[in-house]
């Protein structure tokens, strides 16, 4: 568990996970980064190990934190240069210890872009980065948001909404659907994944009236899929898939957009989000929120995502433990 | 109350919605269409009256019924063009007693657009024909869509995606949200409506990074409406703005498009949807569903949304009585 940048909330919701350990039954895990930014925000008992096979005996009555890095002067809410360095090294070697099995998975807590951005990290986040370090071409590393009541897979993710409609192809689709199926037998135990397509215009297009991409590019690629024994229906209109009686009906939706994905995961499990990367040789999620620095220091961020990414990293590493294909 | 296409789930839901007077408190009203329609789906007693001013005398012992057309025989389930007749026949009328003032407000029940076609209508849908009977520019008739957790109104609605970006402008902006305001002052009694305004990209267009409208067109309007002391902030990111807490911080919120708002009140209110019009000088709302042709006349139709529309039709003409504005 990377601590993230250490002027954000990461150090703190790591903490609380580690202090909730037994009343959450939450597995063994370890921190990653400078211990010293545990120590800006939190007095509990920190075990420093020089590696990850000393982390589980010191786990039960310590927070285990490899330290990869001097952050400096750790200020909660006022991100520095020696900050990001240590989050990047963070995240450089936690990939690495993940890459080797020296861990059963990777949980990222949140970084600052801009900050990385000022010491030669050059990845639009997180997940580009791991992606490329596990040699897998970021294209194919596909995010999936996962709640309790709703798993969701955005086909675009971070480009003006404008430029959705020529974005999406029928490669494009296949692959995201692709990946999310393996995705879904490998990291959640799911023999054969329903999906659901949401169509891009009001009403999934009413017939080409409000719109033709779900005629010449969506129906396309799901009808291929079908063709190909996969599970999968749609393109249907977006505002009738999330309701509760319609989210029986499939294990993931896969959206057209950002906010298509986002919105109803967040509507119904917004303290609960997990970021859960898919297509990786590796485990990784990650809370679904950002570093808050507003908040960092005051002890008031809530650990849930946190806490759910990891013991859904846990449940990944099981499930792909008994997983052959 | 209209009935809607006679083959929809209409004549249904408006007679389990009388049976349901007392339980669930609701006011009179009468139903406009053909009783036949009525009897073709349900056996318990209908008066059909001559005058509105009839119907209070025979609700509590019997389903008040203005008949207007005879929609031939009626098949449940197979529309018909004497049933798209009586439809349209009854929706005129039924707009021409709410203008009267012969009934407090307007309930409409769904209608086949297709079957209205095909006998001469003409408008885009029943808000568009509502506005231009009361004389007021469908342009300015706002759809609002509003249930138990959450009040949203879409800026744009039935066009594709790809022409949204371009759609959006300072002035629609501006109109829809001082429509808005004016709106839940008149049928909500909200003295002091709080606006919340949702961004078209990712992130709100996270800085331009993803997308300039924000920084364009939505921001000046939000701000000009700020000068003039109008309670309301963005744009936000969409997809923070509709957990349980952040839906605290807003009576309504203006949305840019149909399915960033329909995704979050579906999601959280399907079965309780209701659609009002804003900016007319009559009471009417719907329930946020279709004929639903594919289960009329199997007694399955749930009369959730009819009631929670006649409530708020209720609610919205004691409110206009009560508002000086």
């Amino acid at each position: 568990m990377t601590l993230g940048d250490p002027a954000g909330i990461g150090p703190e919701i790591v903490a609380k996970s580690w202090v909730m350990r037994e009343a959450w039954g939450l597995p063994p895990f370890f921190a990653i980064g400078d211990p010293a930014s545990l120590r800006a925000v939190w007095s509990g008992p920190v075990a420093v190990i020089e590696t990850p096979t000393q982390a589980a005996a010191a786990f039960p009555h310590a927070l285990p934190c490899l330290k990869v890095a001097d952050a400096g002067e750790v200020v909660p809410g006022v991100p520095s240069t020696d900050g990001a360095r240590t989050a990047f090294q963070a995240l450089e070697v936690a990939v690495g210890l993940a890459r080797a099995g020296s861990a059963a998975g990777l949980v990222t807590a949140p970084v600052g872009k801009e900050q990385l951005y000022g010491v030669g990290f050059t990845h639009p986040g997180q997940t580009e980065f791991v992606a490329e370090r596990c040699g897998v071409s970021p294209q194919n590393a596909v995010m999936m948001l996962a709640g309790p009541s709703l798993k969701v897979v955005p086909v675009t993710i971070h480009i003006p909404l404008a430029e959705v409609p020529a974005a999406l192809t029928v490669d494009l689709i296949r692959a995201r659907a692709l990946t999310t199926v393996k995705g879904l037998q490998r990291n959640f135990g799911i023999a054969r994944p329903r999906l659901v397509v949401a169509g891009l215009n009001p009403h999934a297009g009413e017939g080409g009236a409000l719109g033709r991409e779900e005629i010449e590019v969506i129906r396309p690629a799901v009808e291929s899929l079908r063709e190909e024994d996969m599970d999968i229906v749609g393109p249907l209109a977006a505002d009738t898939l999330f309701h509760a009686r319609a989210r029986q009906t499939y294990d993931a939706a896969l959206c057209m957009y950002h906010d298509q994905a986002l919105i109803p995961i967040k509507t119904l499990n917004f303290d609960e989000g997990v970021n859960i990367t898919l297509g990786l040789p590796i485990v990784r999620t990650s809370p679904d929120h950002g570093t808050a620095f507003g908040i960092a220091g005051t002890d008031s961020a809530n650990p849930g995502a946190m806490v759910a990414a990891l013991k859904m990293a846990a449940e990944a590493a099981r499930s792909r433990l008994a997983y052959a294909g």
